[in-house]
């Protein structure tokens, strides 16, 4: 009997398994440039922060913007279903553990209402920043006009898998192609994690394209799908197809890295893995601002049939300024993620995100509190 | 001294080491097939139900076909060593743990009555359903006319590891090509892991093969014999061994997947391994139905001299139309099974099952909770 | 500049990570041959126990000679340090934790009687049992006398890491060729690792070797020294220098795994990895004849500068006999390791254990209470 | 469409993934010789104290010189800060953990005074033992002529990533090749952790250097930076390039290990993969004698704006006498050190740290406490 061919699998990894090599050469973290261009909008900070009910609201929209950063707004959550999001994002603080899932599955199943669409992209608009909003495709065509005449900047069209082309009996998919030639805006699309699904986005035009299934801190999809790459794979390798598409087309379209962030290490080895800005959330729901009120849970949560997620208490560690900025005394990574960043740009001698794409990474095991022992036993006297 | 040449060892993969990657096109899951045949039988669902006395019995037969899936029953445990298998179960539930083991070996030390043998499969042919029934290689020569006289519509030949060639001093191996000859009825045969027995079983002519030893939940055959083989890498290798059969016969076996499955993305793993069914015993022993009230034991527990597995504590979650079909308020996983295998071939583009078999994985880490750290502070407010 | 050449290491195994794949071909376990030969001794099973206080004297090498396996017996231990072992060992077992490793220190200070060595050596030969005893290098020369005059039938030279040639300022190395010519009984010679280390000895002239350092439940030997092979690996790469000798010499020598084992399925991954016999230690301790009284503790473990070891609680759990055959109620491999073997070999088609020596293996995730979460809630009702 | 060349990451080591093979000659340990040179100065022991403030100042740099071996001393911290060191030291110790990271940043906001740099210096010199010091590349220019004056012997230029070319606006980089001429003394560069960097520091004259990025127990580089490079891997490369500079040059530069260590094992393996000595931290942090009264902290855990470390509780276990050389009771590992060092050289049959770079490494699992489950049930009768 001839030896059968077994079929050969790839290996992936997450952030935990790798660790980011410092440069021959170093540069001071104040040299570093880390500006982020979708089309024409330069901002100062490769950081967005996630279309997620407990991250995003007006008000912080408002504030990530003038510290520098995008917010997505998620159009179809409970900004656009209720008049009153405040008291809603307080019930579900306030529900028990065992009664969240049915509770969120309720609140998510109002109505959105068109009006509310325009209110909340007009008051982000009226404090003169920058307004990025996501819907998913199924309700892209519905909304786009809304959204379109009430001027939003930037349109994130988003679902846990994306694809080029989708197919369909009760609804002809949506075709990037034509979506991105209808509205006035750059489009955002994702989420992708291969090479293949994230070269076909970007074929059709589009202006970025949103990286991760699957790592969020409040994301069940793997357990309950089986579904989902590790975020430093899925970005090398998206990054590659961005540098391929570039070969082809002459034109740069950025990846942003979505999601499973636990500390600025992490978000330092999403850009050493290519990436070109981070969409932070459980970090960023920490902020004193957030709308979650120290609870964080995911889009796919709700699901009326097959709920994917977790509502997950992150607490409330300091305000946005402080988790971008500094100054901390906390000494775990969670905050003064800019300074991280520039810092650990500085050890690769990397100017910028580009040469920081290009710093070396090694296969390393994860730190255990098992290979620390003593700090398991950090105490006060 | 020449340098040696050292022995190579294969890596091999098991449900947490591996996540299925989305493909580059994704279809509504209402558009997917997931059908099974098993020769002239076709089920709406790839689903069996294990042939474990805590899973199925009359009643769960009659409920899971009903469903679409297949039933398997024991025609060695409770339901054919005693008339009134209910109380013997309610003892076994009962028993204190340090008492188990020595229970179940002593219930399963009291002899099978064949007149049980077609009483049982009487009762689930007259609900109108398809009758599976399971009996070991030693007894298949007894028991088999006794089987086909009351009419079963499929028969199981299961025990730990079977091959097509079984060497013995005191009885005459079964050959599985005369056995296939005598009985009117499509054969199962199990259990095998390798591409090479899986191969030697399908060319003696029988109708479908069960994948697995040592992987189920309730099972300690690895630590007791040191053999299994993890389910990623038994599956991919058995499926093998099924497309060289179809280049070498033009027939097809279906092969199954049988134990050690979690939750719904095991399953879906399993399928993209290459899977055409899967045998559930742990997640159906939780449906509300399930003759084990809550509990789960192997086959191979009550072995008088080696006893392998231990009686699990599983708990009952929902009925068993819950744990296939949802709706569900729980987010691990473990039920809507047939939603999540749906939504999965959905977003790798897969129509059916064959397709599905052809997704794409990657060697993931197993997420753990140390990695979601979050997960571990979830709590009520 | 050049790329450098990087040091490159090779991967090494322990029983955890590996598992036996089934064969093609089942045989009845009853069809299986365990014979060990050392010389011209037979023994009916391959098993010998470890020279370690806790597991054998006087008493239990005759119980498990006559069990058809070999007990070693230290000769530089209690046995030979004092008239009333008894007491000595019940004063171990009683000392708390924290006062054990110095009390050990202690008990191991005192002088080794020649008067002693012989009489131990009597008492075994007069129950009309095979007699082995265990000495270090250091020791041989003195005690190879009066150990040959007591007519022990087979000499064990054994330290942490013995090799053919040893450098020495203080005494002339142990030199085997001239020991095994002196003596007119088989020496064992062990600990060794690697392929040439194990080579080196064979050519020696000696009857069998012993294979481990670092891997018994009692030895810290990695943690302080950083030195040990996991049993795997070290049981693979001496079996291929055994082989290789043979093919050079025509003489056989049988290799020992040594340390290391928790239940059957460990024991059977040896002899799939090569081994011709295994030398159980703290599974043997649990035996209710082990004078260690439910204790165990290892050979390094009294060093008066250096101490390497635990003293560890393993529980009285059967007889040696039980835990040898069984029967037994225990479902976790701790007992009836024989038929445990016995088992494996039959679906491994292995009619002897030169067969399976050549068990297929593949590297496998070791199994979790993670991955078999519900195990973790087993309980009564 | 082509196949992507995806990017591959090359595997790194830690202490815990790998273990040293015996070697096919053993010696005594008492043959082996452990010296270590830098330039002109010899030591008994190739054991240096970190320029930590738990670790060292006046007294334990004498103490540790009289027993073979080199401190190094922080010129940056509150010895020289401060008039009275012990009582802010006791103050550090006494703070509640909350406080503990804001506590240490006030205390290193106090200026160095450079009448205190030249007043440690001497009082080390006063006691007739060499005197080695530690600064910062920043401050190395302001007191290189302090430090020179006062006549120390050794100086090291440490930072938690140092390259030979570093980018600044705000001030001229440090150049090693002029510092190395304008100082009377040896100077030893660090940390560094790739051949690259490594071979370009060799290159500029210097005379030792220190390996190590982020393993320190009291270190969270890699949460906070994502940057580190796991010990072994680290040594291992830097040992390539100092070899490979030997080659070009004929000047050897050793290499020194530093941070990570937790007991002998770890620190026979840095030898293992090529160390020339070793720079220990939290091991003597818990001698009797150490100044951080059974406490430890990193150097960058004050930082203002981004602290990276923790104080972690080490206890007190001994003298710096004890740690070295034993006797002991311990059987972890944590104490003689030197012991467990010649020892694992006399079982790789190495005469001299030469030889131990050339021993046999493989990668192995860490041992568990699942691994060897009985040592978690190790109690008192």
């Amino acid at each position: 009997m001839a030896k059968p061919r077994f079929r050969e699998l790839r290996r992936s990894f997450g952030f935990d398994e790798v660790a980011i090599v410092p440069g021959d050469v170093t540069i001071n973290p104040d040299q570093t440039n880390i500006e982020l261009k979708i089309d024409d909008f330069t901002f100062a900070l490769p950081i967005l922060a996630s279309a997620m009910d407990a991250v995003v609201d007006v008000k912080t929209a408002v504030i990530l913007s003038k510290l520098g950063g995008l917010a997505v707004l998620n159009l179809e959550g409970v900004q656009t279903r209720y008049d009153n999001p405040e008291e809603v994002l307080a019930d579900i603080a306030r529900a028990p553990v065992a009664e969240v899932t049915a509770k969120l599955q309720k609140v998510y199943s109002a109505p959105i209402k068109e009006k509310l669409v325009a209110e909340r992209i007009e008051a982000i608009k009226k404090a003169g920043t920058t307004c990025a909003v996501s819907v998913t495709p199924a309700n892209t065509k519905r909304l786009a006009p809304i959204i379109a005449e009430a001027k939003a900047d930037i349109l994130a069209v988003q679902s846990t898998v994306t694809t080029a082309k989708h197919v369909s009996k009760s609804y002809r998919g949506l075709i990037f192609t034509e979506l991105q030639k209808s509205v006035p805006m750059p489009v955002i699309v994702g989420n992708c994690v291969s090479y293949s699904a994230c070269l076909d986005i970007m074929k059709t035009g589009i202006s970025a394209v949103l990286v991760g299934v699957g790592p969020g801190a409040a994301c069940t999809t793997r357990q309950v799908l089986g579904v989902g790459v590790p975020q430093i794979t899925a970005t090398m390798d998206c990054a590659a197809a961005r540098d391929e598409y570039q070969r082809q087309s002459g034109r740069y379209v950025p990846i942003i890295t979505d999601g499973g962030f636990r500390n600025g290490g992490d978000l330092c080895k999403a850009f050493a893995a290519g990436a070109d800005a981070v969409m932070l959330g459980s970090i960023l729901a920490q902020a004193k601002e957030a709308p979650g009120l120290g609870y964080h849970w995911g889009m796919s949560h709700p699901h009326p049939a097959l709920p994917r997620g977790t509502r997950i208490k992150v607490g409330t560690t300091g305000t946005m300024e402080q988790i971008l900025f500094g100054p901390t005394s906390v000494t775990d990574g969670s905050q003064n993620l800019i300074g991280a960043l520039r810092t650990a740009m500085g050890v690769c001698g990397a100017r910028n995100i580009k040469e920081m794409q290009k710093a070396e990474m090694v296969i390393a095991p994860a730190i255990t509190t098992e290979g620390k022992s003593w700090q398991m036993t950090q105490a006060s006297p």
